[in-house]
This record gives C-alpha cells, structure tokens and sequence, in this order.
C-alpha cells in the first residue's frame, strides 16, 4: 500500500478519533445533536485548519475534500447513538484525545515540511495541529482547557513532531518516520495518563516568606 | 431593483442587527465605548471573516469596502447612545442575534456557492457565518455561549442554509431562493423563542443504576 | 541605522514583551515549561499572526523568518527561570502589556498600510495587532480579559494607531511617526495605570424604576 494511502488513513482516523472526543465535550454539557455535530466538526478539523490558513496551502483541506467533513459527522452522530454505552465518558475523552494528539503531531509536522517550512515551525504546526482542536473546542464550551493540565499532553505532541523531523533528517523515509513518531508521542501521553506523570509546575517563591525566616 | 443591490442590503442590515447583538453584550458585561465598537464589530464581521478566510476569497469583505466597519460602528455608537431606552436589554439581544442568524445562514451559503464550494462545504459555511460571530463573541466575554442552548439555534442556521441551497438547485434563483430561506430560518427561530421549541439534549444513561434494578 | 532595521528591532522587543506578558499569565496559571513556551508564543505572534491573516500578506510574518518563534521561546524560558524574582507578578504584566501594546498599535498600523489598507483598515489593524494577543491568551486561560477592564486598554492602542496615520499623512516621515505614536499611546496607556484613569462604564437606566418616581 502506498505511503499516502496509509497517511491518508491515519489523517482520517485521526480526525474520527477527534470528532469524538469533541463531541463527547459535547455529551457532557448536554447538548443537543447539532452540538454533538459542531463541537466534533469543530474539533476533528480545528487544529488542520488552524495549520493550513497559516501555512496558506492552496486550499483547506476539508474544502476540496468533503470526506473530512462526513467523518467528522458520521464520528459525532455515533458519539451520539453509543456514547451512552460507555461508563465513563471522561475515560474514554481522555484516550481519543491521546491517539489524536499522537496521530496530528505527525501529521501537521508531515505538512509543514510539505510545503516548505522552517523545521522550527515544522514542528510547531505539528503541536499545533495536535492541541488546537482541543484548545478551540474548550474555550469554546468553557471547559478547563485539557492543555492546561500539566501531565505531558503538549509535551507528548512535542515529542511526535520532534521525533518525525529527526526521523526524516536520517533519510529513513515517511513510512518508518510516521509510525515510529506516532508510536512514540502515543506511548509518552499514555505514560502519562496511566502513571500520572507531570512536568514541574511554576512554583513562584514569595520572596516575604524568605524575609520571615530566622 | 438588480438581486446583487437587494443582497448588498441585506448584508448590511444583518452586520447592523448583529454589531447591535455584539454591543448588547458589551452593555451587559458594562463596558465603556470603545469595548462596544470592539464587541459590535467583531461579532458583526467576525462569522463572514472566518467564511473569507477559509474559502481564501481574493480578499476579506470588509477590507475592501469600509462600508462594513463603518455600520458596524455606526450600529454600536447606536447602542450606547439607544439601549438603555429599552427595558429589556434581553429580549432585545435575542431578537437581533435570531435575525441576524436567520440572514447570515443564507448570505454566508450564497457566497460560498459563489466560491465554488461543494454544496455540504457551502451548508457549513452559512451555518458558520451566522453562528461564529456570536461564538466568538461570546467566548472572549466569558460568557455562556448563546449557541450551547439546546434552542433551535444551530438548527435555524441550518434550516436556512439548506433551503437555500435546495432552492437554488431547482433552479428558482436567488431573489426567491433568499427571502424564502431567510423567513424559513427566521420563522424556525422565532418558534423556538416564542414557544420554547428545544431539540432533545443528550441524556446519558447510568449503567451503574441499571445494575441495582431487581 | 536604516528606519527598517530600528522597526525590525522594535517588532522584535514587542514580540518578546507580549511573550513575557503570556508567559507570566502561564505562571499565574502554574503551567509546566512547555506551557510557559506555548502562551508566550501564542500572546507574541497571535495579535501578528490575526493580522497577516487577514491583510493575506503574502506569509505570515514568523513562517519566513523563525527569528520571531525563538525570541518568543527566549522570553518564555527567561521568564520560567526569572518570574520568581519579581515580588508581583501582576504589575510586572501590567507594565509589559502597556509597552507591547504601544509598540504593536503602530507597527501594524504600519504594516496594513504598506499593504494597501484603507486608512479606517489600517487603524483597526493596528488596535487588533496590539490587543488581539492578549485577547487570545486570556480567552485560552480562561483569564477575565484585560481588554475588557475599562482603564484606557483599547483607547490606548487607537491613539497609537491614529496618531500615526495622522503624523505620516503629514509627510513627517516614519522615522518621526514610529516613536511619537508609540510614545503617545504608551503614555496614555501609562497614565491609566497610574492614575487609575478609565472610560465611564456603560451604565443602563431602568426604566421601572423611574415610573415609580412620584
């Protein structure tokens, strides 16, 4: 099978895992079925249109390619009809966004260096591609942003995009580069959850406490 | 009258009621002139602008033609100087954002058509331009999003971006295809506001309790 | 020293007071490192990056030249290691915003100009390049926008943005222009926060309690 058939495939898993996980977002603010399909739609292609305005591709992707756009609705009507099956909606939201977050680090990374990017902002459209669904999709529904948690998400998005550009720097190829990446970045944010890693947070030392001290 | 003037106009009317919903909700988070022109104007182009810039129109509509900016901040002035003659700031806010709604569901679908977007695309971008002017305006305000309601709000967008594009198709043209499908998503909002027509919202259900039934 | 090199200088110490500005929001916040990097990039370059967007300049402007992405990433990191040497962190923010809000009102001002803007354009270009990156930063925090506080915030950006276009409609030159509208709309904006300076509030009247007046 051709690279671009599988990256192809990866894209439009990779927006049905994020459809999902908006329009569980959704499930969980109660909303109606258009909410469900908004916030999915939102979220599946939010950080890929962020990416492509600011590249200025020919085109949005989703644009000239409807097939995003069905995924997107097929993924929120499902959220829909069987999300009440699952126990735990916040379980479920939390890998979706997992395997999301792995799949578009690698993806928009992919892109950028597509269409000629610096490496530096390779990578940052791979971050960004990777979080601003989720970020556009929180600020919206007034959600505490998932990205604010100091538990390696953005972090595991670095991980991929990073790792894809180092890949490829080495000649190995997109069909090595891409699995490896996202296997890597998926494995971080999965250590993450299950071992509840964090990066330090800011701990401002108040600088009156030192003067009380004897 | 040629169809393009009686659309010209419409355009412009629904930035007015839409810059005055924007400047409503300026006045109910009291704020002081200048955050009115700031809320009235982008919530009066903001849902056109992201139209423009996800179909890469040749350029944003209103940086041609200052027209916009200046109903935008004429509408504004308008509602700091005009709304506190009115008892129920409210009702009012509702009103305007249902007209403006009913407009821009169309408006934003014609002009997609007109860009050559496939007709699912085009349906996007009318719900799109009516709603994402009061979504931003909303979530830079800190405020619950109008469009999380479970009210027939995303619905009418999408009532009157779909009948436009099927009246289009039977090849009835546009001065009957626009007033009918912005009366159909009108009259579909202003049920909802006048008798609390809401679409179902998401009820998930307990799987635990279900276990403890005998 | 050429009128360009002292603009590309002053762009580039705007970007890296409004990262700082972002990065201090991410300690308020007590964000990781990556987060540090991610809002002061985001709060840097956002205000820019809206602007480019909209002119369609033909890249925005960080893409060809990665300069920018380090300065952000710079002053995040100096921030992540320094911030806990200042007592207060909020007038250290406040003082920050000011400077990268003067500097940004005439610089994009200034851009949208060389761009062909129309004069009303070019001024709201500017008031958006100055404050649309905090707009941004505080509506991802989920921060109560400094924009909507009534103390001269806006205000000041339009005075930078006017003043300019009045002084080079006079032919004065940039070289004049640049600093005396920086300069203009940093000590309003200064004067504000010193003397606690602000716009009347909008204040509705309410129209019951009149009826009850005797």
């Amino acid at each position: 099978m051709a690279v671009d058939t599988v990256v192809y495939i990866f894209d439009l898993l990779g927006i049905a895992v994020f459809a999902v996980s908006g329009a569980l977002a959704a499930a969980e603010k109660r909303l109606d079925v258009l909410g469900f399909v908004l916030f999915g739609t939102i979220t599946g292609i939010g950080g890929g249109t962020v990416r492509d305005l600011l590249l200025q591709t020919d085109q949005v992707f989703w644009i000239g390619n409807t097939t995003y756009l069905w995924v997107c609705i097929g993924a929120s009507l499902a959220t829909w009809f069987l999300a009440h099956l699952f126990e735990s909606l916040r379980a479920l939201l939390l890998w979706a966004d997992a395997l999301g977050l792995a799949l578009f680090s690698v993806l928009g990374t992919q892109k950028a260096l597509a269409w000629d990017a610096p490496l530096l902002v390779a990578v940052g459209m791979g971050m960004m591609t990777a979080t601003f669904g989720s970020l556009i999709r929180d600020s919206l529904l007034g959600r505490p942003p998932v990205l604010l948690e100091p538990d390696i998400y953005v972090s595991a998005a670095a991980l991929g995009a990073l790792s894809y550009v180092a890949i490829v720097a080495q000649d190995w190829g997109r069909e090595v580069a891409l699995p490896v990446a996202v296997a890597a970045a998926f494995a971080l944010r999965a250590g993450a959850i299950l071992f509840d890693l964090r990066l330090p947070k800011y701990r401002p030392r108040d600088p009156r406490r030192n003067t009380h001290v004897p």
